[in-house]
């Protein structure tokens, strides 16, 4: 079965509107659940849908939210998500913040009282395709057990970045701060695999290779050790005390059954390399991608989701049977 | 041997000079140095100091060099370090750097054809104190092995971040790109230790912990796997495309001989929290540090740095043969 990507976007928005998205915020949504399909990112595509619905079932997202966006500073955009998806608060400001990067040589987006369930990079792939280097983090609900603690206090939290290139589309990387992002975990639960050794312990704080230990009261380690966790500890800082969000340990999703996103926050930071470098900045960016392929390099960040995105061009490859959940979706 | 640290950063001050900074640019190295010793970030405190002769004695570095510093847009200043030492130029832009994010909500240095050679977090507290959420990160000459490459391409490429808390120091990490800082395999070789597996590979691209194996001609791995290597790659991006500074693998320190340095650039981004988040920003952070503390998280970043420094209020103790160097080197 194989589906262009607007007729997919049309279908995922139908099925979102029909589970409680607003029209608009469906369509907004379904572009970053559509975009992470087509590039392979499977984790985060059409897998998550059924958790979209699940969670808006449940009351604890509002479907409908209409952000509200606010310049409190030059540079710095202050958004309430009204307690709806990140991707509607960061559509209502996306014009408003680039306009002020172009103007000022940076600006910011700092928006609580948001849900976040998507993959990262489709946020900001945009701007760089616009000539912004953008950096953007989010925080989600503890997951990470970290400095010595007992039990989990920060979330996967993760952080996405974007450069722009001359030609050719940008580089971009996204990664939680945990070894293994949690959409990895529920994807190896439900394939039935055991994950890999250090990526997360069980209840009791004893390391365990067994998703649903992991998921089921147990916790995810930060990449990196202590590196990551600063990291995720940054991430926080910037995502939820920023912007008036709340932490990942204040979540009260538990109150809503069937609820799998946090009420969160978002941090998106542009800056224009136009300004300090000018013309030339494309050219060393080529450089630098040019060193690396030279020293043997031959994937770099992006570089696998591209390619998938060029097969994709003539249509995304769905199953048989994950097109037939599609249409049962759209009964429910 | 008990020294206070006015005392020491005169002694420190007066060693760089010696070796050909001017006065006022010894006096700016000298403090960061002064802090890491105070602090017990022993590799990148009195430990450095031959390296920093030895380097300025090879010609690399200009000791006198007198930045420049241009505002190229309401948020950004760019610098020229006019290859003289990375904090020369930051103290050049400091003031005009926080005025101008108090101003706008949001600054950034970028700074390029600058020798950073010691702890980044000296860099940016002092921003943190005077209530600036603050990220920094320097670039430094090829020391990774990433991506599948058989080369090392990326430098080690530190990152340091701060934020402000109501009372007491503020909230600091800074951390190599790296698994181990270069200064910490140096001081592992200097001492006759092994390093840890993981840390580095030797010149055939084998593991090794021998960190003479690793320092002539192996190569570091980056934290985390891949994740290590992304944050590596951006930091090449911020510190030296993004400022005109050169990337890690353009270094020419190798027809310098004895010099330690490279000639990169640092990006310094300042964020005023109080434009989005107000008053209540501080009570927000203790309360992520308290959930993180009543977790279990004994010692969170810098709580081990801020405990020695208390100690070194009362004089900075030294090993008398330490001294007896330090007073060998003003007579070199």
């Amino acid at each position: 079965m194989r589906l262009d990507a607007a007729a997919l976007h049309d279908l995922v928005a139908r099925i979102l509107a029909r589970a409680g998205l607003s029209a608009e915020n469906a369509a907004i949504v379904a572009r970053v659940v559509v975009a992470a399909e087509r590039d392979g990112t499977v984790s985060h595509g059409l897998f998550r849908l059924p958790g979209y619905l699940a969670t808006l079932r449940s009351g604890w997202v509002d479907g409908h939210a209409v952000p509200t966006v606010t310049q409190v500073a030059p540079t710095l955009l202050l958004a309430d998500g009204r307690n709806g998806f990140a991707q509607v608060a960061l559509a209502a400001a996306r014009d408003r913040l680039s306009a002020m990067a172009r103007t000022q040589g940076m600006a910011a987006l700092c928006a609580g009282n948001v849900h976040h369930f998507a993959a990262l990079w489709p946020d900001i792939e945009p701007f760089a395709e616009a000539g912004f280097i953008a950096l953007t983090v989010i925080n989600t609900r503890s997951r990470i057990v970290a400095f010595g603690g007992r039990r989990k206090v920060l979330g996967t939290n993760p952080m996405a970045f974007a450069c722009p290139r001359g030609d050719g589309p940008p580089l971009v990387w996204d990664q939680a701060s945990s070894v293994l992002a949690q959409g990895e975990v529920l994807r190896a639960r439900q394939a039935g695999h055991a994950v890999a050794p250090g990526v997360g312990v069980d209840t009791a704080g004893r390391p365990t290779t067994d998703p649903a230990a992991i998921l089921d009261g147990g916790a995810l380690l930060p990449f990196g050790g202590h590196k990551g966790a600063d990291i995720a500890l940054m991430i926080e800082v910037l995502a939820a005390a920023l912007t008036g969000g709340c932490f990942g340990f204040e979540d009260r999703s538990a109150a809503y059954p069937g609820a799998q996103t946090s009420n969160a926050g978002q941090f998106v930071l542009l800056i224009d390399p136009a300004r300090t470098a000018g013309t030339g900045f494309s050219a060393r960016i080529e450089l630098l991608l040019a060193a690396l392929r030279e020293a043997g390099s031959a994937r770099l960040p992006a570089d696998a989701r591209h390619a998938r995105r060029l097969v994709a061009a003539d249509g995304i490859e769905l199953p048989d049977s994950v097109h037939a959940d599609l249409l049962a979706m759209l009964e429910e």
